[in-house]
Order: structure tokens, then C-alpha cells, then sequence
């Protein structure tokens, strides 16, 4: 990955810090059965949901488990999307990882909550790869929590 | 994916909750850079990754970005590995997410660790998929985070 930073957060002392990517974790809960367990229709709106945020797709690769269930990546220039539904509870665990400024992951986040009819959803969104601003290196660090929402 | 729980915390009132997936963020710092920036090398380390814990890989993508830089994903039975790295900042962001009690996703971030050269890591790993215990549906609250270490 190219090293594209984002403006990440003021700090306590006013100084600034930047991260290399977005990592959204995103809760489907209460969704559309049949939508779930639709490898087409799941490979489709994952492809979608990466264009819809202006991300450009690379190379994907989708998965049908028995008796059901879908996985799935779509690898794209900012990173990734991917995907493991439990259709028998109406359940996907969604991540969106992207770098750069380009592609804003709360697009594709609201897009795939209509798609999947997902009646409640949660977005908590990380900051990975903290990077010092005096020297651009990576902080030594975990990730942070930005942003974190409960859609119902 | 199949509904395959796994023990996940005992609550404060001793009832034991359950969840689907066990979601590893892993961040390696001041790795090699000649490791990080090999798409052969990454690749197959990935895939030894998952076979090192027992999973079993169903389907691979992965992309060498120009000038630098690898981002991959392995889609396991179990769920899915997936890597970005950053050559020219040693370091390198890795998803483990495994569902079921078959494979420890602890295992393949040391196997990992140790696979790039890595002086500094972190391991967070992330409980996605909260089930009620009392009648096995998913709850409708935000993955909860389990353990913490960072290893240096």
C-alpha cells in the first residue's frame, strides 16, 4: 500500500496524529434471510458497496457454504471489504478497510445496511497504522476507536 | 457460515455468553521490509498461517500494489486472514477472524510475528457475533473485545 495518511485526531497536547488506514467494523443484525444466502446477490452488492464509496476493485473472491452461508473479499486499490453471513439469524460481520482519502467506508457501510434490509447495524470505526506527523514513521501502537454508532 | 459458537466471557451476573467469531487485529511493526514487500513470500506465509492453526483454506487473492506494498486475503472454512503491508514502513495490518473452536487465531499471529521479522506487534482480539445463551440468537450489540497484548 502506498503510503497515503489521513488526518486522524487532535491530541491531547493540540498536536495532530495521522493514520494510514479506516478499518470499519460493521454489525448486520436483522436482515433479509435471502439476501444473506445469495452468493450472487452477496458478491454483487459487496462489488457495489466498493464502487459505490468511489473504491477501485482489484480482484474479489466469494464463497457458498453448506447448508448456508456466504464469505467473501473484494480486494481493492484502498484496501479491502469483506463479509461472513449467517443467514439462519440474520447476521453479517462486515469490514471495510481503506486508505486514503479517496473512499469514504460509512458510504458503502449505509449502502449494504439498505441492501442486506438490516432493521438494526452498529459501525465502529478504527484508525490503523498511527503514524508519528513530525516523521511520518508508524507509531508503535494498536489501532484506535473513532467513531462508533448504533443504527436502529 | 455454520452457527458454531465459542465460549466467550462469563458476565458480571455468572451468566456465560457465546459468540460466533474470534476477530484478531494484529499490527506488526518494524518488520522486515524484503519479506513485506514479496507478494510470493506473503502469500505463502499467509496460507502456512492458516494451515499452522488447523484451518482449511478454500479460496486466495492476493495483489502486489506499484511501487510497493502487498495486500491478500485467504477465505478459510472458518472465515477468512487478511494482510496489507506498508515495505517502506515495516510494517504490515493483518485480520485473523476464525469461527468455531477447530482453529486458534493466537497461533498463526505468532507463527506470523515470527515469519516477518517483527520486533513489535499488537493482538487484539475482538468477540463478533454476541449470542444469547438462552435461546442461541445473535444480539444486537457491537463485537466486544477480549484480549490485549501488545509484544515487543
Amino acid at each position: 500500500m502506498t503510503t497515503t495518511s489521513t488526518f486522524s485526531a487532535i491530541k491531547e497536547d493540540g498536536t495532530k496524529t495521522m493514520h494510514l488506514g479506516r478499518h470499519v467494523l460493521a454489525e448486520f443484525f436483522e436482515c433479509d434471510s435471502n439476501v444473506l444466502n445469495s452468493l450472487e446477490k452477496i458478491e454483487k452488492l459487496m462489488v457495489d458497496a466498493a464502487l459505490e464509496c468511489g473504491a477501485t476493485v482489484v480482484q474479489k473472491c466469494f464463497h457458498a457454504f453448506n447448508p448456508y452461508g456466504i464469505s467473501g473479499v473484494v480486494i481493492i486499490a484502498e484496501s479491502h471489504f469483506a463479509i461472513h453471513t449467517w443467514p439462519e439469524l440474520g447476521y453479517a460481520a462486515v469490514d471495510l478497510f481503506t486508505c486514503g482519502d479517496k473512499c469514504d467506508p460509512k458510504v458503502s457501510y449505509e449502502f449494504l445496511r439498505k441492501a442486506f434490509y438490516s432493521k438494526n447495524a452498529s459501525y465502529t470505526e478504527l484508525n490503523r497504522g498511527i503514524l508519528d506527523e513530525t516523521d511520518m514513521k508508524v507509531l508503535e501502537v494498536p489501532f484506535k476507536v473513532g467513531v462508533q454508532e448504533i443504527s436502529n
